[in-house]
């Protein structure tokens, strides 16, 4: 996982693996600076939270003694601080609703108050976008992390919104399926925030983005009205497709609280190969050969600098599997017959280390040398 | 193709392959009867066309001796009635632009005189959506139909609404890429209709809908503004994805120009297995099968109960290739390697025989027998 994760990381600047984050987070103990100090924000027309909030949030979870409504201020800190520990808000209240129903009510509460809310996935973003800027309430979807149903015959899992992505993986596995998205962040992000992100991650050149994979969702918007886009078939062509909006739309247009998602079904076999390139030319004709060559279990193309890997290398302490070059690329395939993915990809390298597209390279379906 | 044309014609009841069509076009030349007069359908209060607005019309479209006008009765006639001249309108002008900018003058003018129009590709579609229910203005997408770019490094094809499905797949097969939809009526219909429809096909099961497929389309709205919804990048998720509101919207919410569309690599392998079975839960288990055993190859999947095999074989005069079963199967790979491809196949059909789930099946990988 190490050159896939620090390469993510460093090149499609998104996401990093859970280990390369506690790196970091060890490393950056001390707060960081409140974002409105930092950067030139102004805080919106919103109303302050009052304790009479908090008691009426409390009502809506489960009543004065809930552990839902988070006050005190080393609980709420880590609610108010992203990933990479760069922003910080200063958020007073978090909210831990179960169900869709609570969101709503909490929702149309705080239109009412025009309190502003930040919702919060698994707050595992890069770019800030899932803590306060200010003092928003924060809405957290962690406990809301039910799956409902997984159906193999059609592919189809219905869950709530905060369901772990790597915990999707493992029940949708049991069941021969695997989830269509995969990323670093797979330990702790949840399901809602990826499609609220619409995340694309390493499985896209696979199985297509989000757009293409979630089949319905729930959401609710600011004032607190439940909106049922769910459906559970893969052709449905009915009415507008509104789900769409939600995909993507970071929260701004509501909170997505279910979803269903078509899994396809999981491969048995996985190939990880390392190529050394001279230039980005032959990257790119390397990049077609591997669409025809490998063709339906081409699952992953990813291209690396020489820069990049430098960095990576030296920064996590690790050693590239091959020479220097001046640009690397990371094939993977997986499909559903061991002996005829390792033809074609034995067949591929052959080939384009004859035509002298690839220079030098390492193949391996070793599940911990690919980590 | 005869089965899985026929098939489809019956159970899903969307897309007849154009033979049939054409035989049923033979058999039924009268005209059919206008579609007010046979639903309890009330003209909305739309202003009548003068010849006033067809001169204008004329103005926009090339001057007044433009082709691009239609008005004689007979040349009208063919855009009122629907391929399966089951409804008809009396719309008494077509209109042809040949430019976005033509199409958004046009949509202005019908919205300021408040003339009803009905957008029109190939004229397909099996539910009468395609032509006038009244007088409206027919504006027909027919002369839009250039292929911008086809790009086979990102394998994405940029093209007007008007490009023939089939036209586009024979330019982007020369690139070594395949449309991910593919339909009976391929021969007439257009892909800004495949999209506004949000066409499933065939070859759903393998390259998903056209919300995955679908990159970017311009679109003009009713008051004639045009939006720029173009993306040429798979992993764009900035901003709200506007367009998803434009696949299977039907023409409400404006008429869709251009698009961009990902098309996957062609296969160069493609087998074809008809099996019978005595159940649908053999049906079932045998989809499974089919899914886990077939994997990456599987691009094809489909029913068909007796009742519905039968009408087909009486009804176009052809024989059933096996026996009689309660139920049959239409499985199609399509993969890089044939070989392969022919030992997944094998292997699954002698698994699921033994299993006692298929009675009875042949194969081929002829395309002639195919069809």
């Amino acid at each position: 996982m190490f050159l896939r994760g620090a390469f993510r990381a460093l090149a499609l600047n998104r996401n990093l693996t859970p280990i390369a984050v506690r790196t970091f987070a060890s490393k950056q103990r001390e707060v960081p600076a409140l974002t409105c100090d930092r950067y030139p924000v102004q805080r919106g027309s919103f109303a302050e939270l009052t304790d009479d909030d908090v008691a009426v949030f409390r009502g809506i979870l489960g009543g004065a003694d809930t552990s839902r409504v988070l006050t005190a201020a080393d609980e709420v800190q880590d609610y108010n601080i992203d990933y990479l520990r760069s922003v910080r808000g200063y958020g007073r209240v978090v909210l831990k609703p179960r169900t869709t129903a609570e969101v709503a009510e909490l929702l149309r509460y705080c239109n009412e108050r025009r309190l502003a809310v930040c919702p919060q996935g698994g707050n595992t973003g890069l770019v800030g976008g899932s803590v306060p800027v200010f003092d928003e309430v924060v809405l957290s979807l962690q406990l809301m992390d039910t799956i409902e149903r997984i159906d193999e015959y059609s592919g189809i899992v219905v869950c709530q919104a905060g369901c772990v992505l790597a915990t999707l993986e493992e029940q949708v596995g049991a069941r021969g399926l695997v989830m269509p998205l995969d990323l670093g962040a797979k330990g702790s992000c949840h399901i809602g925030g990826n499609v609220s992100t619409n995340a694309g991650g390493l499985r896209l050149v696979r199985y297509g983005h989000l757009h293409g994979s979630v089949l319905g969702v729930e959401a609710v918007t600011a004032e607190g009205r439940v909106l049922d886009l769910m459906s559970n078939f893969k052709k449905d062509n009915t009415g507008y497709h509104l789900k769409h909006l939600f995909i993507g739309s970071e929260g701004t247009l509501g909170i997505i609280t279910r979803l269903s998602m078509f899994c396809p079904t999981a491969s048995r076999s996985v190939n990880v190969a390392f190529l050394g390139l001279h230039s980005y030319d032959d990257v790119k004709r390397t990049f077609l050969a591997a669409k025809r060559g490998l063709g339906e279990v081409l699952s992953s193309c990813e291209m690396i600098d020489a820069a990049s890997l430098d960095s990576c290398t030296r920064f996590f302490g690790l050693q590239s599997p091959i020479d220097k070059y001046p640009f690397y690329m990371l094939i993977e395939t997986s499909g559903s017959d061991a002996g005829h993915d390792e033809e074609k990809l034995a067949r591929f390298l052959e080939q384009t280390m004859e035509q002298g597209l690839v220079q030098d390279g390492t193949v391996t379906n070793d599940s911990t040398k690919m980590k």
